[in-house]
C-alpha cells in the first residue's frame, strides 16, 4: 500500500519528513513548485497519481477548494482511500466526500483538519460510535489564544498584541479568518458533524468576533467576574436540535481552558458514559500537523478502515441552547432579559440572565448597529 | 466476531452496557456471583468461553494477578484476542502476554488499565508508532488528586481530607495503594513501556508516597514558592536510560495540572514531532472506566489489530534524569545539593539544587530513617 501526498507545503512536507521516517514509502508528492530532495517523486501531473495503481492513499494538504476538490473527487472516485489536513474542504463538501468514499469502499479521513496535532477528530469519532456526545467545546484557534493570554498577561490592548503575533508569525497579515471566527466555526462545524452524525455547515454557526474586544474587557470580566476569556467554538446537543457557536467566553480561573496559553489548543467532548474527555496540544505547525495527517495514513495503511457514514436528520437551532451572557457597549440600551447593569467610563458592562444563542445574536446585530465597537461573550460557569 | 467479558463487577458491567448498547453482542459473561439479568449469558465455567469458537474477543475485567493471568493465557493461547483492565495483570505480565499474542496472531489491548475513561495508552500507542517519545507525565489517580485538590481548596490537613474521600467512596478502607504510589507506579509503568518501546516493572519505579504531606507543606508550596502540588508519575527518556518515578510534584500555577481538580486524571506525552498532548477525563468508574474497555474490544471487531512487539534493549536508570526537590523535615540534614534552607516552628524547608531521581531517593531514604514524617515532593519547573 503505497502512499502519495499532495501539496508539499508546511503540512505536506511536515506528513512527508514522518512518514519517510517512520518507514511508510511515499511514492509520489505532486506540487507544482520544484523541489530537487524530492527527485523523482515529485510530480506536477495529478494523473502520474491517480493511474498508479501502487498508489492506494492519496493525502490531501494543498488546501483551500480547488483544485483539492477536484483532486479528492478524482481519487475517491479511483477507490484510492483519501486523508486530508484542509478544513476548508472537509466543512464544504463534508457530505458528498464521505458518500463518495462509502460508495467507492474506501475511507476518508481527515483528523488534522481541526485541531493541528492534536488527534481530537479522530478520538471524538472513536468516542461516538458507542457513546452518546452530548457537547464538544474548544480552544480550536491558536492565533486567538495567544491574543487573549497576552492581553491577559501583559495588559496590553488587542491591537497591539495582533501586531506582536502578526511579527512572530502566529497571525496572518490578513488575521481575519482567525479573529472573526471563520476558522474555528469550521472546525466547529467539523466537530459537531461528527459529535452529532449530522450534516453542520460553517453558515449554521453563529459567530461573535474577537476583535471588539478591549483592554477594558479584560480588566472587567478578570477583576470583577472573577474569571478569565478564551475564544471557543461550542457544539451542544438539546431537546429541541444542535446548537453551534463561536464565542469570546468568561470561564472560571480554574478552568482547565484557563491555563491554556499560548497558541495552543484544548478540545473537549462531554459523553454520556465517560463523562468529559479534554485533549491538549499544538494546534499548527509543520510537524504537530504533519504528523496527524501521517497518522492517519497509517491509520488506513494498517488496515483501519470504518466505513459507516449515515447521517441523522437532526436538525441545527440555536434557540435549543441558554447561556448568560457579557456584554460592553457604549450605546443606550435596555433589555428585560439584562441580569446586572454597570456604568464605568461611559461604558455599559452588562451581564445578561440565561437567553438563546439565537436570541442573543439577533439581539447583538441590533446593539452593533447602535454600536459598532460593542463586545459580547458568552459565560460559561 | 463475538464478545466474552470475565468479571461482572463495576468495570465488567459497565463494559457490558456499553457494548450492547451499541449493537454489539456480548455472548457470555463469567462471573461466579449470580446475576440473573443476564440470563444464559452467565457462566462460571470458563471453558464454555474457552471451547466456543463464535468468541474470538475475551475482555478481561477481574482484576488481581490470579485467575486473570490463567485466563488471559489460555485465550491467548486459544487464539482469541484479549482486551484488560487490568494494571497489576498487565504489569507483571506485559513481556509475556505481548510474546503470546505475537505469537498466537491475535492482538492484546489494555487501554483501560491506566487512566480509566481517558484513551491514554491507546493514544500514546498510536503516537509511538511514529514520533519518538521523549517523556510521559500524568495525574493518574483520582484518590489522591481528590485529596490534593481538597487540601489546597479547603485547607484541610492531609488526615480529615483521607477520611472523608473514604465516606464518599473515593478512597478505599486501606488506602495504600493509592497514596503510597503503587498504583500510579504500575500505569507509569505500563505506560512508559509502550512510550519507550521496553519493558519496565513496577519495581524499577522510584516512589515518593503522599502520606506524609501536611498543610504546612501546602502552605509552603503555594504560598511561599507560588506553585502547587499534584501526585505525578513520569517516565522520562534521557541519554543514560528510561527514568520512572512517582512523586508529590510542585507545579506553576498556570501548568495544565493545577487546574486538574477533584478525582480527575490528566496524562501528557511530550513527542519530538507532536511536542506536547495531554489528555483528561474521568480516571475511574463503572462507565468511563468500562466504556474504555468496550472501545479496546471495538476497534478489534472492526478489525484493528496491530501486532508489532519487539521492545528495544533501552535499560532503566534514574540517575539519568535530574530536577530540583523540595524537601520538609525537622531532622538536622546538611548535604551539599541544598540551595535553600528555612526554619518556620522547628521544620526546615529545604529547596535542592538539580539533583538525579536515583541520589535523591537514596538520600530521602536517609533523611526518614532520622524523621519518619520528612516529605518530599520535585520540583517541575
Amino acid at each position: 500500500m503505497k502512499i502519495a501526498i499532495l501539496g508539499f507545503g508546511v503540512v505536506g512536507s511536515g506528513a512527508f519528513e514522518v512518514l519517510e521516517g517512520a518507514g511508510y514509502e511515499v511514492k509520489r508528492v505532486l506540487d507544482i513548485r520544484p523541489h530537487e530532495e524530492l527527485g523523482d517523486k515529485l510530480t506536477s501531473n495529478y494523473d502520474d497519481i491517480l493511474n498508479d495503481n501502487e498508489i492506494s492513499v492519496v493525502a490531501e494538504a494543498i488546501g483551500g477548494l480547488e483544485p483539492a476538490h477536484t483532486f479528492v473527487v478524482k481519487a475517491l472516485k479511483a477507490k484510492k482511500h483519501v486523508v486530508s489536513s484542509n478544513k476548508h474542504l472537509i466543512c464544504t463538501y463534508y457530505e458528498e466526500l464521505h458518500a463518495l468514499a462509502m460508495e467507492n469502499g474506501v475511507t476518508i479521513r481527515f483528523t488534522s483538519s481541526a485541531g493541528g496535532g492534536i488527534p481530537w477528530l479522530y478520538n471524538l469519532r472513536r468516542s461516538a460510535r458507542c457513546d452518546e456526545i452530548n457537547k464538544i467545546m474548544g480552544i480550536m484557534n491558536g492565533t486567538t489564544n495567544f491574543i487573549l493570554d497576552a492581553m491577559i498577561s501583559d495588559g496590553s490592548d488587542f491591537d497591539e498584541v495582533l501586531k506582536e503575533a502578526q511579527r512572530l508569525g502566529y497571525a496572518e497579515a490578513n488575521p481575519s479568518a482567525d479573529i472573526d471566527g471563520l476558522d474555528t466555526a469550521r472546525k466547529t462545524a467539523i466537530s459537531s458533524s461528527i459529535a452529532f452524525n449530522t450534516i453542520i455547515k460553517e453558515e449554521n454557526v453563529d459567530i461573535f468576533s474577537l476583535r471588539f474586544i478591549k483592554k477594558c474587557d479584560i480588566d472587567y470580566i478578570t477583576t470583577r467576574l472573577g474569571m478569565t476569556v478564551r475564544y471557543l467554538g461550542f457544539g451542544v446537543k438539546g431537546e429541541g436540535g444542535i446548537s453551534a457557536f463561536v464565542e469570546p467566553t468568561c470561564l472560571p480561573k480554574n478552568a482547565l481552558e484557563s491555563n491554556v496559553t499560548k497558541n495552543n489548543n484544548m478540545i473537549s467532548l462531554f459523553g454520556r458514559d465517560v463523562g468529559r474527555l479534554s485533549f491538549f496540544g499544538q494546534g499548527a505547525g509543520k510537524y504537530p500537523t504533519g504528523s496527524s495527517l501521517a497518522q492517519d495514513v497509517i491509520d488506513i495503511v494498517n488496515g483501519s478502515c470504518e466505513l459507516e457514514f449515515a447521517p441523522c436528520d437532526i436538525k441545527v437551532d440555536n434557540s435549543a441552547c441558554q447561556r448568560r451572557y457579557y456584554i460592553r457597549t457604549s450605546a443606550n440600551v435596555n433589555y428585560d432579559f439584562f441580569d446586572k447593569l454597570e456604568v464605568i467610563d461611559s461604558n455599559k458592562y452588562i451581564i445578561t440572565k440565561n437567553i438563546t444563542v439565537s436570541e442573543m445574536h439577533r439581539v447583538a446585530n441590533e446593539i452593533r448597529a447602535l454600536d459598532e465597537n460593542a463586545f459580547f461573550a458568552g459565560i460559561e460557569e
